[in-house]
């Protein structure tokens, strides 16, 4: 990518806070060949923002000024960065620069392509062996006397799309299995996805019928009859089209559609309503703009979040998963689901609705198997909807982003029933566009696969596992009914809410760094400590108890509390529960990934104060008013932030100076 | 009361629950002098719902149905009631008791006054003491070298409508202060409200000038110069007009209006817009209808919410009081706020301005303390505003309302620096609209203490008080920033909610009972329990060293688990902090505030399992899937909901089946 950097270093350049202020800092401009790097003069901060190129959404460049040319980067999680460049000949450099940096035309360009880590293969494999989806289908039951693996899409021979192994009712036979893939588009025949061991009933997923206005195939329709047998208590399938009825009966004109009842017998057929990738995409920039108005009116926002649609449509999306998972558990039916080509709407509603089922899928690890299963393994176009190549933008459209934000609408409902927080959902979309890691590179098994990129690149789940002390939901309880039942939204409108986290990242007192969250992990920190003095304090009566075998029931006079200060063990360092959260820095640097940057050859020192959070540093928690609570925390390690930050924009920092979180991959 | 009850008691009529499901259960309903009561026939249960007259905003009565005749009870906090009787005959005659019973046109037909307390004086007039305005005065300073008191109002002869104790520059002399009030609406003069040490600048409060489009007075131009000269830091003050500038000019046709800046000298005039009170019932009423819409579309929801304009009125109220305390503490210049006659817009700009400025009002006795002095003291119309009597519809408006919610939205951005939560606000709401205490009656202080009321009634403050273990906001931290400072909210549209647990009240999963806050109590009560078994503990450390004074520093084997149990001891009362709320039940019911209800007779046993919370009580927290958290108070209280419920509807609880709660004044 060196080739494209038409100049690598431009100063005197100000970058503008976006808030209403618009002070500016003066600085130096770097581009390496993943990231620009904006490194502020003041020789107290030498504060650095760094901007991954792959997060780079677009690049403008409003007209010169004669204080100079401004240029306005925009990036994939919704952040603003204002250039302003003296030499209007610099500006233009670096915008046809970045204009090609931020639009890899391979994937050898990419980030976890184009980086070439030092760190050894057995690590490297070691993160890719991280899941195991064949052991959550083992989990939950599969396979099983009704459920079976199948061969038949072994080197991907039935549908290139599906993954290589998958579960099919144990009644249906290999002609049945590609007789009904020849009747779906992209062959993506009726196949396992979600097995609840309760009730006995699935969730199959495929994609739509080539019924048009009459077809009909009879190895598909033993395919359903397979599956509705597949479920020994129910006498029916739901077969859930997750479109719009209209947009379904007018896929009937080009030769697809849907199932027609009179065919398939004893299946009920429901469409939920979600709307196509193009009306999401559009609704999504109608959000992405309201954040960026300064000064909106109360009018304003409400009737731009109306008009936007977008919680319109995230409850649509939500209510797919609310009736499969109902259909499930409660009336113990078979749901098999579609859509059109079975990889947008409905991964979201199928997932959706294991999340709802099946606690596990509330934790974390539960969280990545299921994108591993449902999104990855399933064929979801990563490489298009996410635009990880310049290609065609009526491919682009924020289906994950949906999934992810009815996640987190959940977990605003039901706040105790996530392990995770609302850092890990924006850090997981985050990296669904970032290509940091292989995981969402392509658009199915088989490109992964061929691209070998399980031996060019690292999976990102090791690396979120490790991260995971910052992304504990302290609220969680697994030993809530909650946590353990079915989750029984509430969609009504009143439930949603406009996910500021996400889209309004620049509002001052948004998102809150310290909100009730954070207190209540300070205060089972507390908790902890003195749950380890009552130990203390047990051995040590234990063992005064045994030495003097005196009866000494009758308590004798209150010790003062200086005294009993000073009997107070050091405060033990925070545990998460299994101990392996608070390894000694060397663990981590010992990974040796390489340097922050292999392309970056910056003469820079290791600056004071860096923040990765730059854009929100600019209003610190000041606002929000804890800063206290950062001392409280026994690491000490509370206000360095973190390099696998949620921000396309942040400020590294530099080994020595971090901790623990040194020697991760940059950003 | 009673000769208005044309039907005490029929048979067989039907609660029926409003949500989706509108099953209904079978009971008696019966009429008192002062609720309505339905007691479910089912005996296992016997649940009661009670609903205050007073409370009761409207009674509809649909058209008959084969079935019966429907009644439509609706609440001033805003629940609903939905009956069905058999005979229309009764029908009627509940409706037209109920339209008459919750109308009262006398004062002396008000709950506070209707009952009659056997408690003994002192108790009653210690409850009236509970709050000391003028010590609250001198915590902020007041009086000093810059503002004193005025005998000037002794027997409210120069306002009718103002407090009898006022304070004034040093330098407004009687002839200024009687020459001002003469100039202003109603004879509301600029008085001091709230006097900030660190900067001297002031708060005063007035009403609009008699200005009309050209008059003028020396005395008011004096009055304002003293104000100016009373802050010595300060060359000019800020006069804020609260209401819309438009509005403010039409006033002048009606010889009122506003400062003319060329007549006074060194006054900064600033308008901010807060509509009128009928703007602001209207709005109200909108958003109202719409938590009543069963199953809105999310356009219809966001648009409802839009065009109700409620929560653009909500930021503009608080706007007002973020100029005002800006002006105060950050530039240090006095501020004279009015509007038309000075009690409506202006009481919510300054006691707001007062909540942002001063930790103190964050408290609860604090908040007690302003809305005393901003609102009862001087001349908020409690009995128009909230229609106590049946009076001007056109003077009822939710102006303590909105500052009420306000409130809360500071709450919702600031979670730590508020001592209570939302209970507290909606709880404090609903007496100034129930008339159970002598608090809000009335119009002015004046017509209080024409009223004796200090004699006929109780005071609501020292109950609040007493309950306020439930009020507690566990995340408030008194030594935190927020807590400490001035609290600068951010007002963009983004940052204002609809008040679900105000408005949505039947909504399913809306107010979670068990918030993220509840939970945090749960582990504030666990680290208390550990903190007292290390009490515990380090007694008997003290008491085995001091018998054996060998050095036990090696400690020795671990004891197991089990034992640790056995040696714990029973598990400590939560405490609140200073002892006082675990009073032991007899101290309530030796207040002998008479029987739940003087005018009840009903033939009744003891229920079991009455559920206070009625409507709610259909939708329980197994949705919300925490009830295991009930089983970790130590009080084992919890689900024993209160008789001061913020709800108008709800199941009271008999002696001896309560505990502590028992023999409160019914709601």
């Amino acid at each position: 990518m060196m080739e494209h950097i038409r100049t690598p270093k431009v100063e005197n350049v100000r970058l503008i806070d976006r808030t209403v202020s618009r002070k500016a800092t003066v600085g130096t401009l770097y581009l390496s060949a993943t990231h620009t790097i904006f490194v502020e003069n003041n020789p107290e901060t030498r504060k650095e923002t760094w901007v991954l190129h792959s997060l780079v959404a677009s690049v403008e460049r409003p007209p010169t000024t004669p204080s100079g040319s401004h240029l306005v980067i925009r990036t994939k999680n919704f952040q603003v960065l204002e250039l302003l460049v003296p030499q209007e000949r610099d500006a233009t450099d670096i915008h046809a620069s970045l204009a090609r940096l931020s639009r890899p035309e391979k994937y050898s360009e990419l980030y976890c392509l184009s980086i070439n880590p030092t760190a050894n293969k057995e690590e490297r494999e070691e993160s890719w062996s991280f899941l195991d989806l064949q052991a959550d289908y083992r989990r939950m039951g599969v396979p099983n006397n009704l459920w079976v693996g199948t061969p038949a899409n072994s080197e991907y021979r039935v549908c290139d799309t599906y993954p290589s192994e998958l579960f099919v009712p144990k009644s249906a036979t290999p002609p049945v299995i590609v007789g009904s893939s020849k009747f779906r588009s992209r062959g993506r025949f009726p196949v396992l996805t979600y097995f609840h061991q309760d009730t006995l009933a699935s969730i199959c997923r495929c994609s739509q019928p080539l019924s048009g206005f009459s077809a009909r195939s009879q190895e598909d329709e033993q395919m359903m009859q397979a599956i509705m047998k597949a479920n020994p208590g129910s006498e029916y399938i739901y077969v859930v089209d997750t479109r719009p009825k209209l947009n379904a009966m007018a896929n009937r004109a080009a030769g697809k559609g849907y199932e027609n009842e009179d065919h398939y017998t004893n299946i009920k057929l429901q469409f939920i309503g979600i709307e196509n990738i193009h009306v999401m995409r559009n609704s999504q920039q109608k959000i992405i703009d309201m954040g960026e108005v300064k000064t909106p009116s109360m009018g304003d926002f409400l009737w731009g979040l109306e008009s936007s649609g977008w919680l319109k449509h995230i409850k649509a999306v939500l209510d797919a998963g609310v009736f499969i998972a109902k259909a499930v558990a409660e009336e113990g039916v078979s749901v098999v689901v579609h859509c059109s080509d079975g990889w947008d709407r409905t991964a979201q509603a199928c997932s959706l609705a294991s999340v709802l089922l099946d606690p596990y899928y509330r934790t974390m690890k539960g969280l990545m198997l299921l994108i591993e299963r449902d999104w990855v393994s399933f064929g979801h176009k990563f490489s298009h909807r996410y635009n990880h190549l310049d290609g065609d933008p009526k491919e682009v459209s924020p289906v994950i982003d949906q999934f992810v934000e009815c996640v987190w609408q959940l977990s605003e409902q039901f706040p105790c029933a996530f392990e995770f927080n609302e850092r890990f959902l924006i850090q997981l979309r985050r990296h669904v566009y970032s290509c940091q890691y292989g995981n969402f590179l392509g658009n199915s098994q088989k490109e992964r696969r061929d691209m070998r990129l399980r031996e060019r690149t690292y999976s990102l789940w090791p690396q979120l596992w490790k991260d995971r002390a910052q992304y504990v939901n302290p609220l969680y309880r697994a030993d809530h009914t909650q946590t353990q039942g079915m989750l029984r939204p509430n969609t009504t409108p009143y439930c949603f809410k406009m996910w500021k986290g996400m889209y309004n990242r620049l509002e001052k007192s948004a998102p809150p760094r310290h909100s009730p969250a954070d207190l209540l992990t300070a205060v089972r920190e507390e908790t902890q400590q003195l749950e380890q003095e009552l130990t203390n304090h047990q051995e040590r009566i234990a063992a005064l108890t045994r030495r003097k075998l005196t009866n000494s029931s009758s308590a004798g006079q209150r010790m003062t509390n200086e005294t009993c200060e000073e009997e107070r063990p050091g405060r033990p360092a925070p545990s998460t529960g299994d101990g392996s959260v608070d390894s000694p820095p060397h663990d981590y640097r010992s990974t040796q990934r390489g340097p922050p940057d292999p392309a970056m050859t910056l003469p820079l020192g290791p600056p004071k104060g860096s923040d990765p959070d730059d854009l929100s540093s600019a209003c610190s928690d000041i606002e929000s008013g804890v800063i206290d609570l950062s001392s409280r925390s026994s690491s000490g390690g509370d206000d360095c932030k973190d390099p696998e930050s949620d921000e396309a924009i942040y400020c590294p920092a530099w080994s020595g100076t971090r901790g623990p979180d040194t020697g991760r991959l940059p950003c």
